[in-house]
């Protein structure tokens, strides 16, 4: 481990499961200073004291999102908020170069038009509060944009089931082997990307032993699946989503559809997705002989891929699995970090999870 | 209720999810005599002892599958058997003009090529044991083959993954409004769909928070879905079938996607659906507004399809939802015996479910 | 079945877990007319809009509670509500003759002394509203206080806890089996208990995969357990209770240990447990041999106990397996209504779930 | 971290849960080298094709117990396995100078005649395969015999629920504080605690939504609880203990109750819990006002007490939770480990677990 000044960071929303994900993280991450537990309620308290699992780990005070002394203390901000809060901070944090990833919707659009219409589906009015830092922010996902994180200091961590999506047909857009206006991806997710507070829908009683889809084709996360995927493709792709949550905690499992195109009917596709995802150090790629589920990933950063093409449909079939607090929100986020700071972008991510 | 002499029913297999669901709806179906539970083990039990719910609701003696007395006391059986076993049953129950619901694959398929196909997919090498009976055979699933389950005295029960999928698109094949090159059944199904024989992937904490996905492309139940398709259309369906397991107890959700054609682009599907099934006891269908889930239709023989469209991809998203042991098993196989025997369809299936 | 005018029934909190469960139960009760659906909010909609899995079954539309207009056309209510709303109507439902079965504390102590402990212990400081009428009340537990339930027009329905414990350490307390001061109960619940409102602690993500004790010696049962158990008894009861919630959604398995006198020593407590629950309807006595457990009983107005003794230590060890929401909650109040109106105990009370 | 040589080590059991569990712990231990993977199956498989969230972890060939060159290459041995097989290869290890901790019921008596009656209790009928052992074998519970487990070279990890049970009580019989004949254990547990076999009991749909209480007053761990409270105090204490099995993945909550001898009336018991247990890594004491659950210590090796005292019935209570996969089985050994090489007794035991 090379001598590293450690950097010092602060979690904004540090009591919700995406910045209780980070901060599990970043308390094995050799160059990182934890300095601030930032949230708008509940300062004062040890965190130990919410989330008993910490204690001996983490027993810091949080402190008053409010009160912002924290931002002469840190050189690095992840905010762990809900839609609408990051923007308030980003332009401040800006002109003090602290650099940002945030776990929302607010960075993911380098257009303000793109960022309107996403708004303008989770219901917000009000106009993004700094959209001059648009433009220079970079969208999150490693795997198809690491050279603009890494040269930006605003990162926008991808949607949990947009980042499940794009990598299951990223190399299908980018290697031309699809025709554009087959696109379908059917999500399930755990619950846990519902957010820690609790809803009628999720109360224990209403989801045990039930599945149910919500927001056909109106679910927020396909802006960003859209506006990335044409990035990587010569034409707009047409794409149907249908998201389901099913009863089970952490875990995404994307079952993604599309024909292939004439030129590319039998294609080696698991070879092709192999290749593409060669020097990726958290996607592999497995083909269809393969027995893979969320349980394999649990915990973990990884996003398992299994490349199935089905001859006599001529279609392409991907499933994606990763765990949706972790590639799904923190520990892409931390990856993230890695790769803006320079530090080797498994750094802190290696952590091998308890089977069963 | 009219005067009615009631019917001698035996149940062969009646210690799997598939008999002892069709012994929980025949106890109390006013025109069944349940005469015989039978079975190739535990028989010389008393069934309430195996199953203590059933304890002063039916306390029969189970009899021995191979002692063949109970042949002489029924008019009308249930084999709830895997695969392989009622053919061996069906010629001698024929001669003694003994009608048959088969809960397996054996009698799905009239032809015997198709059945074939059938057993070599699920690794059966053993000829089928009455090939002579097939012809006569009625596929049972009443909403698209109501007049054949009529005349016929040897039922083939759909698979429950084949039925939540065919009711998902059966009006958008007869009606004309899909391209039949398009087709993809995304399902998803509760682990008693599996059968209560223990199996290392669904030990409890094996599939506890997983999801898994299994036989892409490979399912054996997407061949009658298939089979029953192209008779409800006027070509050859192209289908693709992922099917994956979710750690729940009962219940099917498949989501069906399909490209409308272009005569029927914008067309009022929820509509068409409506009016396909206005006449059906057992399928409701809702429009895209409606909150569905599987929990809705938990312990009954209901099958709740939401009709979606999406117009920017031209996309028909039908979401169907059935509880696999009902609609999907026992309760589509007491259906098809009321069809029989000319009773009211909803015959002993009016059950109300408790919530949660 | 006799000829009958049915009971025109109301039930206020009809879209709590405990008003659905006896709108499901009364639907099916050949003496009942369900008349009123009464609810503080969501009035004027549908009632199966809310539930689906009612359509078809009840439709009707849900009436507002303040609006009193359905006071005069109901001779019986169910009040499926929490602590301080019965009490609030009582009085006005006495004057008019409607009946009334409680489902909260409002009703379970004569005496106003007990019911203020009752309301300190769940932090209630307004004093009770019609006091004058505790002492004509039933505590509404049939097994060991049937003949007053008969007698009374306003009975009190159980905690399902008490129910559960009560049950289980009656026939030691009746005839003298056991240590007065030794009895501890160690009670476990599905989450259906907590009721229908949302809550951090019950949001799926939070007691998936997890087990916790809470309210030690500080449950509120506790004080109707006490209550109860020291009028069967010769003396006064000390009463150990520790609750715990467990990741189901509904079940109670209560463990109750007492020390065997020294009289009582090796006596047949099978025996006498079988011989004290001889009539009931709804108590089924196991000896030790018997492989029990709450699914068993699932759905069902049934308590199945297990009556052991270890006679190495003297214990007599009881465990009492009921649904919370059936026997515990809407099932045992239907079986007071039957008891009030002089119906077979059972009528509305056997129908069969299904297994799994 | 001091210069160290790393030891040698082999799992003998290694596909198991506790196999597995030992396995994901001792990658990170910085002074062990994980020599040998040893099955009597599977062998010649890489281990991370059965076991997939291991890959690039552990990609080990497993190697066959029975050729036994295994022996050669290690100084030390963790046995996995089921009862019966570690006194198989005891001797022959011992000769060769490896140390081992074994995980079965094998070596947790020091007398043959406890042995004999714990063998009893589990239907074995075979004598013990090398009797001459157990007494220099000591009992694997640190926190009660760390002396003997430093000088010892085969030692007996014990009983996940005996864990628990015995840190609940320990204090309370080690400072004399509860009468010896009142001690009673109620004890829920994970399903994971049944071992990675399938088992018709615990097939997802049997005990999903279910609770199931078993071997009341028969389950073998009684003995070594039993065994080692009477080692702590001056008499033979009574014991009861009811085990329940709920549908969860990890976890053990005990509830263990026992009246305070006179003398001790109104003590301060968590004060003399915090005294017992102030050096010990692994155990935190908390007070009644604290709420705990099992999820705090999942995937931990904690052990989390909460002392509780019910005056009014001279009562302690006191509430235990472990995961019974950890502490409750390949953590303890890995403490044990530690305590027999002179290790920092957390070394590799610190790995904070994700939530939820």
């Amino acid at each position: 481990m090379p001598k590293q000044k450690k950097i010092n960071v602060g979690i904004i929303g540090c009591l919700g499961y995406g910045g209780i994900g980070t901060i599990e993280l970043l308390l094995s991450h050799p160059y990182v200073e934890l300095t601030a537990l930032i949230n708008r309620t509940e300062f004062g308290k040890k965190i130990s004291d919410l989330f008993p699992h910490l204690l001996g780990h983490c027993d810091q005070t949080i402190l008053n999102m409010d009160d912002t002394k924290w931002q002469n203390r840190i050189e690095m901000i992840f905010c762990a908020t809900p839609d609408g809060v990051a923007q308030n901070w980003a332009a401040q944090c800006y002109k003090k170069g602290i650099r940002m990833i945030d776990f929302s919707g607010d960075f993911r659009f380098k257009r303000i038009e793109n960022y309107k219409i996403y708004a303008s589906r989770i219901g917000r009015e009000s106009p993004h509060a700094c959209p001059e830092l648009l433009k220079g922010s970079a969208y999150g996902l490693p795997e198809i944009n690491r050279i603009n994180i890494k040269k930006s200091s605003l990162v926008g961590n991808p949607g949990c089931f947009a980042t499940a999506c794009i990598l299951a047909m990223a190399p299908a857009l980018k290697e031309n082997l699809v025709d554009l206006k087959t696109l379908i991806f059917d999500g399930k997710t755990g619950i846990s990307g519902a957010g820690k507070k609790p809803n009628p829908l999720y109360h224990y009683p209403e989801i045990y032993d039930n599945m149910r889809s919500y927001k056909i084709n109106r679910h927020q996360h396909v802006l960003e699946i859209k506006n990335q995927l044409s990035q990587l493709s010569s034409g707009a792709p047409a794409v149907d989503f249908t998201p389901s949550v099913m009863p089970v905690n952490r875990g995404i499992l994307v079952s993604a559809y599309a024909k292939a195109l004439p030129a590319k009917i039998n294609a080696d596709f698991y070879k092709i997705y192999r290749k593409f995802y060669q020097n990726e150090p958290f996607v592999r790629v497995f083909s269809k002989n393969d027995a893979l589920c969320t349980a394999d990933v649990r915990g973990t950063n990884f996003c398992h891929l299994s490349v199935n093409y089905n001859a006599e449909t001529n279609s392409l079939i991907v499933i994606s699995h990763i765990d949706n607090l972790m590639k799904g929100q923190a520990g892409n986020a931390v990856q993230n970090f890695n790769i803006m700071y320079g530090f080797p972008e498994d750094t802190g991510l290696n952590k091998l999870m308890p089977h069963p």
